[in-house]
C-alpha cells in the first residue's frame, strides 16, 4: 500500500523527522510518501496558523489520491483540516491527534498530552472534547515554539520533561502522548526515562491507517462527509473548486 | 461606531440580503460595512467549502480592522475561522451561531436550529456542543441548498416550513433559529406562522458586536488568542503572514 | 425603550450603583428605571436569602410591566427567580450572570466567575452549569460578604484581587466575570489593572435587554415559560395569585 | 422519630393523600406529621406557582423543627425550595424528585418520570441534570392539572396511563417514578398493570429520611448550607429574617 | 424481613466488621445475615482481584435467596457484580458505593470518597460516573491496603485523616463518603473530628435495602436485569448455569 | 507475532467464526492463536453471563502470555472482563467494542452498533459512554440469541438488515458497528448491501493489536492496571491468585 503522509507546515525539515518517524512506523509492505505543504506557514502554532496550513495540506492530499495513495496521514498534532480532507477523499484520512488518543486509550485510562505552546492547550482541549476523550486526558503546555524542537540548545526538551514530571505527579498521567508532530523522535528515550508508555502521534496515525486499508474500510460518504458539491471558487483558491466527480 | 458584516462566501447578492438583515438591526450610531469575500466558494455547504472560505474572510477583516472597524461579524452560520479571526484581531468578533444561540437562549430552554443542506447537521451540532448547548438545541435540515434560498420557485421555504412543524411537534421546541445567513430575511414571516420566536443570526451579532463594543471589551489577547507570532509563510497564502505588531 | 432594573435585594445603596452601571452602559435612547425590592433580604447570600428575594423581585416585575417596561433585568448574579419571571412576564428578562457569560464567551474560551462569599460558590456553579459554560468557566469566592463591597475600608477589593490574581494563574482563566451585581463599578479598574477583559454583568445584561427590544423579540410562551395558570393563591401571598390574561 | 411531611400548597385534600402515602410508608416508629402551607397556591404547576410555594414551606419547616422534627420530607415533585430548606434547617431534608430518582436508580437504568403538566417537563429535565440523571432518566407530561388527579372523573388517570405505555415503548423505560405528590396513591395499581416497579416519590423520601435519621446523619453545614446569615428582611416577608442561632 | 449482607471477599474478620457495622444500621425487626464469600481472594484491590470476587458473591446471593432474604447487600465499595447479581436475583440488591453516594447526595452537592489503594481511585471514579455523581464527587486514596485497616499499628487511619483533610481544604468536600467496608467503624470518630457528615456505605445500603422491601419494590425484570437466559454452563463453573425459573 | 485471540464463551464453532475472521484481518507475520475458554457460558448475553466468562478468559489469557503471545483480543462485544485482563498481562489486550469504535471513529462521526439480544443494549450503552462515544453512537438490538447467528434459517440476518435500516434511516447512522463476535463473517456483505462502512469488532482489534506491538506499546503498569497484588484466594478458583512476578 501507498501511505501519504503530509507536513501541513512548509518546513522540509519537519517533513524528514515526520518521514523517519512514519517509515519507522510502517509494515514491510507500505511506502511511505512524504509531502510538504507547498503553502503556507512554517509551523502551525494557533488558531491562525492552522486556519492557512488547511488550503496546502488539502492539494497535498488531492495529488496523492490521484496519484494512487492507499490512506493518508495529516502530520500535524492539531488535526488541521481533517473534516475538510475526509469530506475531500475518498481514502481514510487520519489525523495524529485522534490516533494517537485512540491508542493510548487502550493502555490507560488516564492519558496527558504535552505540547508546546500555551496558546495550543485550549485547540487540543477542543479536540479532546470532541473525541470523547475529557474525561481520561490532561493538556499541558511546554511554551516552547514548534521549531526550537529541532535545536538541541534550545532547552526545549528539559522543558518537555518537566511538564511530563508535573503530569505523571500531579495530573496522575499513566500514558504521555506527545503533542506535536516535531516530537516523534523522542518518544522512546522518554519512554525509557520515564518508565510508562510515551506515544508519538504519527506512528499511531500510520498502524490506523494501514489497519483501515487491510480491512478495506474508507471514509463514509453518507451525509456529513459526503463528496463536496461542484460550485465555482473565486480569486487565487479557484483552483481548489470541487468538481463533479468522473 | 464601524461594524464590519463580512460574507465569507462570494456571492454579492447574499451579501446583500446580510447587509440589510444587518442594517435593519443595526442601532442608528452604526455604520454598517458589508465586505463579501474576494476569494473562495460562492457558498459554503459543509466542511470543505468552509476551510477555503477561511483565507478570504480573513483578508476582509484584516482590512476592515485596518479601516477602523470596531467590530466584526462572520455572516456564515457554520462560524466560519471564528476562532482564527479572534487571534488576527484586536476588535470582537461575532459568528452568527454563536451570537444567536446566546439570544436564543434568553427567551427559552427549547432552541431548534433549521439549517439547509443534511451534510452541514454535524458541523453545526459540533459548534452546538462547543457552545455548550447540546441539552437545549436540536439541529434539522431542509436538504435544500444555500442558494436556493435566493430562488422563491425554488420550494425551499415550504421545506423550511415543514422542518420547523417537526421542530416544534417533535423536538418540543419552544423558538426556532435559523441556520444559514441567507434565511436572515424570513425570521419575522415565520414568527407570525408560527406564534413562537424565529431568531436570525445575522441581527443577533449585529446586537451582541455593539454591545461589546458599547461596553468598550475586546477579545481577550491572553494567552489562546494572543496575536498570530510572526513567521514566514510561503506559496499564495504568503500574503496572510502575521507580522510583528507595529 | 424603557429598561427595568430591579434590584431583588432591599438596599437602595446598592440599587444606586447598580443604576450607575446601567446607566452607563445604556444606549442613548434606552431610559433606565432602578427599582429596589420593597420585601425580602437586605443582601442575598445564599440559597435562603434567595428563596425570599422571588417575590419582591416578581411584584417589581409586575408593575415595571404594567408600566409599559419594554424589557427587565434582575440585577443579582445568582439570577433569582429568573424562571418565575419568564413565566409572568411577556417582556425578555435577562439574569445578570447568563447575560455576562454569554458576553464573556465571545472574548475568550476561558472564563473565571470571582464572587463574595464561598456558599455562593455552589449556587453560581450550578448556573453556570445550567447555561453549559462548565467547560470554560471556574467559580471562586473571595470570601466576604455583599455589603462589605460598599465599604472602601474592608479590605473587600483587595480579596477580590487576590482571587483574580489566583485565577489568571492557576485557573488560566482569560477573562474575569464579576460575581455580584454589588462590583459593577469595579470592571474597569480591575480590566486595567490585569490586562484582561474584565465583564461586569450588569453592563452585559442591559445590552442584551436592548438587543432584544430593537430586534423585536420576547419570551417564547410556549410550554416552559406559558403565563401562570389562574388560581387561587393564600395567605400574606395572596396578592400574587395569577389571573385571567385581559 | 418525628417526621415532618409538608405539602407546600394550600390544598388539604392533596395533603391528605399525601399523608396518607407517608404513613404507608413510615416505620412502626415515624410518627408523621403532615402539614400544609398556610400561604402560597392550591397547586404548583410551573416556575411561578413555585416561587410563590417557598415562603409558605420554609415555614412549616421552621416551625417543625421547633417542634422537634427528626427530619422533613417536602412533598412536590419539583422539590421546590429545597436548597433554602437545607440551608435552613439541621434536620436532613428530603425532596420527593431526588428521593424516587435515588430509589428508582437502584432497581434499573432506565426510569421514566410521567409528571402532570408539558410546562413542567423541563423544571424536571433541570431536576434530573443537576442530580446526575440524565442519561437514566425521561421526562413525559400526560397534559393533565394537578388537581384533576382528585376527581376520578377528570380522565386523568387514563392520560397517564397512556404515557407510561409511551415512555415503556418508546424510551425503553423499565420503572416509571410518577411525577406528582398527588398520585402517591395510584403506585400499586399502576405497578399492577404494567408489571414493572411504579414508585411513588412521597414513600421513598419518607424511607430516606428515616435512613438518614436512623444513621444520625445531617445535613452538612459546611459551607454551601451554611445557616442563614443574619440579617434585616423588610415588607411582608420580614418575619422570616435568619437570626443568630441561640 | 431478613437481609442477607454479602462481604465478597474471604476474609471472615472483615466479614465480622461489616455485620458490626449492618447490624448497628438495621431497624429493629430486620434480621441480618452475614456471609463470608467461600471462593474468590482474602481482599479486593483493583480489577483484577474484583473479577474473581464475583462468582462467589453471586453463590451466596443465590443461596440466601433461596434462603428466604428479602433483600441483599454486597458489601464492597465497588459494587463488585452489582449488575449480575441484580439479574440472577428478585430481591432488591444494593451496592455499598451507590448507595453510600445517594445518601451523602441528600447532605451536601460536595462529596469526597477517600478509598484504600491508589490502584482503586479509576475505577471507583468509573462508579461515580456511571451513577451521575462526577459534578458533585471525587475520589482521594490514602495508598493503603484493605487488610491494613484491621491492624491498628499500621498507621492506616492516620493516613486517611490526612486525605480527609486534603479532601475538605483543597477539593472543598462538605461530606466524606468512606470507600472501603473494611472502614465501616471509623465514620463516627472522623465525624466528630472533621465536624462534617462522615458516611459508611453499609449502613447506608442496609437501610436502603430496608426502605426497598418496606415500599414492596422489586428489581425491575423487563429487559437490563431479566434473569439469565437457561444455557449450559462448563468446567468449574458449570454450578452456576442459569436455570429456567420454576 | 504472536496474536491470541479469545473467545470467552465456550462455544468452538463461535470460535472458528472468530478465528477465521481474525486470520482474514491479519498481517502475513501475525500468528493467530485462537483459544475457547474452558469454562464458563456457551454465549453470554448479559451481565450475569458476563461474569462467568472472566475467569475462563482470564486462564487463557494467562496461559497465551506464558507461551509468549505478544497481544491479545478478548472476542466478546461486551469487552468481558478488559480491564481485569490488563490489569493482569504485560502485553496489550483489546476489546473488540473499544476496538470496533475507534476504527469507526475515523470513518465518520455518526455510528450505529447493531447487537443480539434487547438486554444488552445497556451494557453496551454503558460501554459507549465509558469510551467517551455516547454523542456519535447509538446502540440497536435485534432480539436474537447470539448463538441464532449461526443458523441461516434462524431469520437473524433480516432481523439485523431490519436494525441496520432503522438505524440509517431513523438515527442518521453513516456507519454500522456489529455488536456480536458471531457476526464477523457478515461485514462485507452488508457493506455492499447498505452502501457504508460495515465494521466487524475482530478485525478492529487484530489490527489494533498489531498496532501496538509494531510500535512496542505495552499496557501501563503505573497505577490502575498496575499488577495484581500477591494474596490469597479460596476455593475452586484458589488456581488463580496472583503471585510475586519472578
Amino acid at each position: 500500500m501507498k501511505l501519504l503522509v503530509i507536513n501541513p507546515n512548509t518546513t522540509a525539515s519537519m517533513t524528514a523527522t515526520i518521514a523517519a518517524a512514519a517509515g519507522a512506523a510502517a509494515a514491510p509492505g507500505t511506502e511511505v510518501i512524504a509531502a510538504t505543504s507547498a503553502m503556507g506557514p512554517v509551523s502551525i502554532e494557533g488558531f491562525y496558523d492552522e486556519a492557512f496550513a488547511v488550503p496546502g495540506m488539502l492539494a497535498a492530499l488531492r495529488k496523492g489520491e490521484a496519484d494512487a495513495a492507499d490512506a493518508a496521514v495529516i502530520a500535524c498534532f492539531d488535526d488541521t483540516g481533517l473534516d475538510a480532507a475526509r469530506s475531500l477523499a475518498r481514502i481514510p484520512v487520519l489525523g495524529i491527534c485522534e490516533a494517537g488518543l485512540s491508542l493510548a486509550s487502550f493502555l490507560t485510562p488516564r492519558i496527558a498530552i504535552v505540547t508546546t505552546m500555551e496558546r495550543s492547550r485550549v485547540p487540543l482541549e477542543h479536540l479532546v472534547a470532541r473525541y470523547g476523550k475529557s474525561h481520561t486526558t490532561t493538556v499541558r503546555a511546554a511554551d516552547i515554539s514548534v521549531l526550537s524542537l529541532e535545536d538541541p540548545r534550545s532547552g526545549a526538551r528539559e522543558r518537555l520533561r518537566h511538564e511530563i514530571r508535573l503530569a505523571i505527579e500531579h495530573d496522575r498521567a499513566e500514558a504521555i502522548l506527545l503533542g506535536c508532530a516535531g516530537m516523534a523522535d523522542l518518544a522512546k528515550s522518554f519512554e525509557t526515562e520515564f518508565g510508562l508508555p510515551v506515544i508519538d502521534g504519527v506512528g499511531a496515525a500510520v498502524k490506523q491507517a494501514e489497519a483501515l486499508v487491510a480491512l478495506g474500510l474508507q471514509t463514509s460518504k453518507h451525509r456529513t462527509y459526503a463528496a463536496p458539491v461542484p460550485k465555482t471558487y473565486h480569486g487565487v483558491l479557484a483552483g481548489f473548486a470541487p468538481v463533479e466527480a468522473a
